[in-house]
């Protein structure tokens, strides 16, 4: 049976509650003060993949979007992320979090070190994106609406436990700050608005899971590969590549 | 052998003087004045499928480049057709000229009537986009290399031939013939940078080819249903549909 509007959300918002990346232990760690600087350096360069992967996954989406409204809308997520010629974007600001945790920009852009783990996992996602209906692709972009708190969290943890943090240093994270809400609340009005079947309703909870798992995926193989025990595999960041000039490793 | 960067330019210009549309009967037809206002109506209704492809088309590119600043360079070509805040954008122009032809935009956009093998031709160069090497997808967009020429043809042959055209109507052409060569200046740099061995050029030059094929398809559909012997397949428009109230079939 049809969920309601009000139920439908509520139901996606329940997957964020059981499923959202803020629950993992990494996160916690993270924001709580408990990671080694090593630790934060490779949850940096793991986590530029992600960004690196996103405007590429926004761009198949516009690939396959035939009204030119929804693509102009759907266009500034890009812009968001490439930038403009009034906003630097949010993989430039990501790299400068790279630099003030002293990793040479040039070695996090390069995107070597990455966890294959990562790679599959953010891979997945954008050939998720090419291939299934485009509800379920809006669907899964779903996880901003829980963005905003991890961000936040993100920011007093990381300003409250870190020498390298200041605002400079995050803000990719402030940036998000408005600029995801924005995004979500258009996603959520759409999916909410084309959802109107119960298997699409299923189908778009499946897709919102999914991407809950993509974003799960990164922490548990920094997780295993950094924290304990760690287990870097072959190929992926070691504690002494990738450092600006004059930093410790 | 790897061709000096200049024989190679001159081996893809001569693609364009040896296959591109504007050598093509109906495109003289067009611009002749000899076409009656159900031909160019047939015209404007199945080149607006090739422009709905071409924003996909770049998307379908830019999902698949991994450098942000290629991205932010190619973006510029979405914004020409679908928009911007100051821009009305291509799409919008032609369905101007569609309006000035006595259409009905919102039949033109919604693509009903448009011949079968138009889509194919359209649909066969997303797909090229989103499956060749990049270096094939940017060589197929240097067509723009001879578009300057045909567009000053059509906004000559137009309004010295038929009373709908004025310049609002002919705007679409008029833009392309600033924004084409910006874009095609870089493409074919990219390209010529890029096709560094005999194998990537002679794909390269394939690849112009099959661009070439994609337009002279569509004026071969066009002639083919509209001019001699007119033979319009199942479906596709007749001229009775699709018109502005108080127009004349």
């Amino acid at each position: 049976m049809t969920a309601s509007r009000e139920a439908f959300e509520a139901r996606l918002r329940q997957i964020g509650a059981d499923r959202y990346h803020d629950r993992h232990p990494f996160h916690k760690l993270l924001h709580g003060g408990g990671c080694t600087p090593d630790q934060v350096r490779a949850w940096v360069i793991n986590r530029y993949y992600y960004q690196h992967t996103i405007p590429m996954k926004d761009a198949a989406f516009m690939s396959r979007v035939e009204d030119p409204e929804l693509r102009r809308i759907w266009r500034s997520r890009i812009e968001d992320h490439d930038g403009t010629a009034e906003n630097e974007g949010g993989i430039r600001r990501w790299l400068r979090l790279a630099e003030a945790v002293g990793l040479d920009p040039d070695y996090v852009a390069s995107r070597r070190g990455v966890l294959p783990a990562t790679r599959f996992a953010c891979d997945a996602y954008l050939r998720f994106v090419r291939e299934r209906p485009l509800l379920e692709a809006v669907a899964a972009s779903l996880t901003e609406l829980f963005a905003p708190k991890i961000h936040a969290e993100r920011i007093e943890g990381l300003l409250a436990n870190y020498a390298f943090a200041d605002d400079a240093a995050l803000s990719y994270f402030r940036k998000r700050l408005t600029e995801a809400p924005k995004d979500v609340a258009f996603g959520l009005a759409w999916v909410l608005d084309h959802a109107d079947s119960a298997e699409k309703q299923d189908a778009a909870a499946a897709a919102l899971e999914f991407k809950t798992d993509v974003l799960w995926a990164q922490l548990d193989a920094l997780h295993h590969a950094y924290v304990t025990p760690a287990e870097i595999p072959p190929g992926a960041w070691q504690p002494d590549e990738g450092l600006l000039a004059g930093r410790a490793a």
